[in-house]
């Protein structure tokens, strides 16, 4: 942090922004010019806060430097991160995220049936999908939508795999949960409504499974890299980030799906990046092109919804491709991640 | 809901928007005019989304008609809902939130040692704050900022509370410690970032304790409304919304505090309305003038930062008014509460 | 600004950092540390560019110190500007607009008609407004939409102020009309969508009337403050400010009043600050309480949207008082003003 | 637009909206059902806004039904609009956008000399560019900083086009300066913060050059296509949309680059859609995959910001690529235009 003093600071003020620093066990540096000084912290600043620096008489501004990010910094690890999903009993090989290959995830909104879920993992394994997405429990806005299966959807999910062989991917919800998702889950989902349910983050930091952290609707790429920091410091490393849309006022799309993070998460952090343009944008149309711009920009996956019936879907079946459309997409996503120097997982 | 057809849509298309309003349990309604044919759905549509009606064939539009939230609303409710936080140990009467009178609560951002609590709760007392804040469980972006003292500082408030004599509001973060808070805490508080926690919304919907659900950072005023729902929907009435600020683009405040608020929950509900200024601006000198506002555009309650010494807070030290400063703000509260016909309580 | 160097920073770095800054004809104060160099420039900065700096080599981060705007901010003038609206004829008395009394401004969205004016002038003129306001040109989002009556319209307002004798404040929208408004009108107005039309600005920094800018749908206070700058720069000392609301993802309201930009923009600034409450709320029954709110914040004024038979309004009737209403609305206010130490104009 | 009435509103309340309609010359449908009456509106709604009814006695709600535009809707013609800019003296051949090609627009962002222009324009024809840009007028949001060349400005980049043969695209800023733009320039460009600025697009509409309209900061894409149907109803049929970021809490970008903005205007306009992705994310090193990834959603065309020595630009150096870097983006953009089925224009 740099912290600048006014034209006139007294000696006196001076004095106490170091006793101030010293007291959090940092360094204070003094830099004195001809009519202002300026003081820099030395040490671990990542408890130190600007606003009780600019609180002090005599302080003009104090500006953090450097990111308060550490484990998910791209500089922390000299390498990229990538999560391996171990092979699974029916799958013919094992699965990198975060490797050249992107990979495509796929399935319904909401687990419904486990025919449903047969029948159309083995169509999605069949189009080039890797994992198989599906809500058990679902987060609702409203306590009279449906809430999902719970432990029933989990265990349809399992059946899958063992029957189809795709791993699977779903979202947690209660901290209470945790241990059960870490039996039956491959790679456990963060929703964007718990990406600061630190208590969650928490209890995920110590599971020993996959975690995919998506963005809040409003948090900031910052605040997402530190609640892969959360995970991260609890002790687990398998952490991928995941952009799904941010609020903002624009109405003909659910979300605006902001794809710069892509890039941004890549330059700053070594952990892999997977983009959902099912919720990012919420119209099936918007979809394809939106995946197809994901892997122009770098994405290491996509998590994407399909459903046998969009029409007849219990939750989000505006947003979700047919089975058809999703195999046209695999088609053009294929060429697009060549054109970038890269492959299908 | 009114779902309206194309202009030409076929009697097979009109039908099976029929068949998918029964498959609801619900009554299609079907209006025939000379161009047009519009549908309405009768009966509980909670369960109907729009969404899967624009998919089907034929249907130009699908718009919702009336509103989601139930127990929340204030049709709902002959009258407005008075929360009643019963009388504590040491103090002389009980207080109500939704009443006549504003309900001030006060305090720390951070529950920080058992002396500072002692001495600062019975400075705000005596001032006429009514409730004592204090995190002890603190939600922080980094997980390296300080957690909060935990059942420790818990334990420092209901100290306060037997001593001093004022009823303690506190956040609770974890679904596994509704129970604890339920013993020690008069109102439970939802923070903004676990707003859609919907498991945290459940658990405390069983409680048996006051809750005050904070607006999420970038929640509607809907969607507060219906995380309330959540609440009452699983047994428990005492619900009160807190108006917190939202994020923007704007930088000189840490969010955007959204006064209009607190006429539209008025409007729209019977549940009582608190602001929290101090986190809505996020600089002590910008909380004075909106906590006067806030009263004047008929809140119920404020929850204000006060410390001793800001410059030493632990966090939030540059959001928080000394006591002098809040001694000031409640003279300036009281002219201003009886100006709009109302009284500090 | 401040300059941080990174840790290794070779003196070419710090040599070519040097060099830029004084390209720009500033100073360079180098302040070297143990580790690392932090480098400030002296002089007038607004020129420079912190985003240039960072690009150079060796360069950590780069950071504006200070304020961007000169002649706006509350240092330049020893006192807070107040704004004369001379007497009219028909009219008893001037007007000053940032001093103790609350300035209030009303009319209709659109000027309608000439006898429409002339009977609610003369309502709201006994009911206590200060001045009239009344689109003659109107910013529409559709060109389908009615966009005025133009220059008969300001007829019919300035006939107004003959015979009613309330001064009037109606919106400019085009640079080449800036000499017809200095003509008729009192108070000129910049709209919300204009708030950057920087040509527009230029031309009424030399009318010679005073100018009211009113904060643009996503702009920042720091915006607006600059936008001031450019009508002050041409030598226009006459400026307002105005909060009419942001644009969030909010539903209720048809934008979101952000009264903590009076507090801030009186700390900030030494110019008078007006709000709108009916384009900040956009529904009616939500003005009198966010008009009792702004004045509690602090609001030098008001502008507030009446018209006789709101239902008829050729635009934005919904969010328009009777004359009934803000009657009312106007016997609270001065209970409010009076609670905060101040008066109606 | 559709009235719902409420469950039981009367005859004459039924009657008086039926009357407000037919006042606008539209004709109301009633439908009547067992316990609600709807009223539907026929004819050119274009007028009647459905928050005048939403005031009316009874009326539960009125939805608009249908687009407010119609000149720039994709039904309106029968086919894509592809806007021809003709060949220019030293230019080999014309040029078209909206086509199969995909456009490239690169150049400074201001104008800076003649000297620079001519060279880096030869250097950006070479490496695929097809269009010089160039800011001669600049819209800064500080008066202090560089204005722009201005009249200068337009004359150097006139001259490039003599000399490189690249047909230029600039700024219009003030309606009193079309006439001026019409004769220099190949396509005239309104910016972000003049998205409505009314009067200009009116005078664009007269001006029989090509213009294209960059989406305001924080407006809605029908709000651009509103701004679109300014320009084609005062019979400008030459009308490209500009995708450019918009305004959020992000502060890694400087916008937030909405991509799907791209495949929403080619659903609902049949017009030309460039992306700006220097703008829209404010940093070099994130320009070529986002221009990628625009390439890959379906964008006609890109307008980019080059700068020979970025670090000494006047205006933006920090989001402008260097020549070199250029060129590598066209190698990238063109493989990601082949894996989509287009090409570089």
């Amino acid at each position: 942090m740099i912290i600048v003093m006014k034209e006139r600071a007294l000696e006196a003020q001076i004095a106490a922004v170091q006793e101030k620093i010293e007291a959090y066990g940092l360094k204070a540096h003094v830099f004195r010019g001809e009519s202002k000084t300026v003081i820099g912290l030395i040490g671990d600043v990542s408890k130190a806060d600007p606003a009780a620096f600019r609180m002090l008489p005599g302080v003009e501004d104090a500006m953090p430097v450097g990111k308060p990010y550490k484990r998910a910094s791209r500089e922390f690890r000299g390498e990229r991160t990538v999560i391996a999903i171990p092979p699974v009993r029916g799958g013919d090989r094992g699965l990198e995220i975060g490797g050249n290959g992107v990979v495509v995830m796929a399935g319904p909104c909401a687990v419904e049936s486990r025919e449903m879920l047969l029948s159309l993992g083995a169509y999605l394994k069949e189009s080039g999908a890797r994992m198989l997405r599906g809500g058990a429990f679902k987060p609702r806005t409203s306590p009279y939508s449906f809430q999902g299966l719970g432990v029933e959807g989990l265990k349809y999910l399992a059946e899958q795999r063992s029957i189809v062989g795709l791993p699977i991917v779903t979202e947690v919800m209660d901290s209470r949960d945790v241990e059960m998702f870490s039996e039956f889950v491959d790679l456990i989902q963060v929703g964007a409504r718990n990406m600061q349910n630190f208590a969650l983050l928490k209890a995920l930091g110590q599971c020993g499974k996959p975690v995919m952290i998506k963005r809040g609707l409003s948090n900031t790429l910052e605040e997402l890299l530190m609640s892969a920091e959360y995970v991260l410091n609890a002790g687990n490393e398998q952490v991928i980030l995941c952009e799904r849309g941010i609020r903002t006022f624009e109405k003909f799309t659910r979300n605006t799906l902001d794809l710069s993070a892509v890039p941004v998460l890549k330059r700053e952090s070594h952990l892999p990046v997977v983009v959902d343009p099912s919720h990012g944008v919420g119209h099936w149309d918007l979809v394809a092109p939106m995946a197809l711009a994901a892997v122009a920009a770098g994405a290491d996956g996509l998590i994407v919804e399909v459903h046998p019936e969009p029409a007849k879907a219990v939750s989000d079946g505006g947003q979700s491709l047919t089975p058809r459309h999703f195999k046209e997409m695999m088609e053009g996503l294929e060429k697009v991640a060549r054109a970038v120097g890269r492959s299908l997982a």
